[in-house]
């Protein structure tokens, strides 16, 4: 029997969700790799982005999310929280990665989750770029509808592990961070929600990241639990509010990096 | 009036340079993003994969040349060189960037450089998955065989720089670039050749490396020359054997980035 949330379908719900990645791209790809104005969230020395490519294409997400599912409530970057009191909330982020974004680089993606009665039940990774769409559930996870797997990986020793920017890490975190490094076969860098994505489809081993905001994270978990893996906090707990994501394509991996992160 | 090497046109070079590459790719795509053996080049617990695509793709495109152009010289990453007296050397590196390459990320390239008595003459850089060739000559550069420039950025304050991975640099080499990333807008992590691609057609501005062997090197400088760049070791003189190299779009941030490298 299909799946159903709310009395909707499952499957229903999926395709809407590829359907808000198809509007944000539009959207995305018109304004990567060219010239583009740039403004800083921050003040000061300190650099955030946001471009008008994130803002039009959370509201394009947006736009059809109120069409369709009018009393759904809607959390996003850049417009933040529409709460109507709905047990449906669609977490966004138009483009994870802005950095990388306005540096033509292609390991941004779009983010979109749904989360029934506050558990995140469809996760979405679009990266129109590399026209690579990866879409998670409760029980499985497929790229461009062909199922994905997680790969095994007994040890760090064999690992190929991913953070985006060891300077993102506070103090007490980076040295924790450095002994999880220091055991890993190999490390690669700057990869934003690309770096989960690369997991899920069974082509490294782990990610461990800390100061993600929900919008960051919440897409990313169904897909990497869809395609057989695990995604925690430091603590093996569920991913909270401090933001701290370790996923792994393997529980035996996860476990002895919550050991090493535990020290 | 068409520009010659040893009487042969620059063009036919530059086409037939297309065709190694178009080669490389039908061995590097068949086993990107697919399992793969992994052989390390060092002994202990250092790490330097290598493939059965970079032997293979640095094979086929040695075929070509020897079958097309048999009295030239051959300087390749997997299979050292062949040295027949040539004024002609080609310089490859199959895939720069192995390690993101058995990771499932496109930041890897096909390199080919044709050296003409000495002087790198033609640059490629090439991403079959991403579907972009970058070619740079003497007076010019093109993706896909639309011309690029690099964009200009007045000053650190305002740039976009990259390096593969910090700790790549020698002790002697790290406060050095950490002067110049203190400067620095932003930092991108992780591109290999990727990044000097993204810096000829003006989505960044500079890159920063050291421990460059020749094919790593020789095919990117055409490339950001070509584009209106400037590519030198840190002292400013043409790269040489040490492997230093500075890349920037815009000369006025090549001499700030050279000033702060010589502190």
């Amino acid at each position: 029997m299909a799946q159903t949330y709310g009395g909707i379908d499952r499957e229903a719900l999926t395709e809407f969700t590829s359907l808000l990645a198809e509007a944000a791209a539009e959207v995305t790809l018109k304004y990567f790799k060219a010239p583009l104005d740039v403004d800083n969230k921050l003040a000061g020395d300190q650099f955030d982005p946001v471009t008008k490519a994130d803002q039009d294409a959370e509201r394009a997400i947006r736009t059809l999310i109120e069409k369709h599912y009018p009393d759904h409530d809607i959390f996003g970057e850049e417009y933040g929280q529409t709460n109507k009191g709905s047990d449906f909330q669609w977490v966004l982020d138009p483009i994870d990665g802005t950095r990388a974004y306005i540096s033509g680089l292609p390991s941004w993606g779009t983010l979109i989750a749904l989360k029934y009665k506050g558990v995140p039940v469809i996760g979405l990774i679009d990266q129109p770029y590399l026209q690579e769409r990866y879409i998670g559930w409760t029980t499985g996870a497929s790229l461009n509808g062909t199922a994905i797997k997680t790969r095994p990986c007994a040890s760090l020793k064999k690992a190929t592990i991913a953070t985006t920017d060891p300077d993102l890490f506070e103090p007490t975190e980076r040295p924790k961070f450095d002994r999880v490094l220091n055991a890993s076969r190999l490390i690669r860098y700057g990869l934003d929600c690309y770096a989960y994505a690369v997991v899920a489809a069974g082509h490294m081993d782990q990610v461990i990241e800390s100061g993600l905001k929900p919008y960051d994270m919440m897409a990313l978990i169904p897909v990497i639990r869809g395609a057989g893996g695990v995604a925690t906090n430091w603590q093996g707990e569920a991913p909270g509010p401090c933001g701290r994501l370790v996923a792994s394509g393997d529980t035996r991996l996860h476990a002895e990096t919550l050991a090493l992160l535990d020290l």
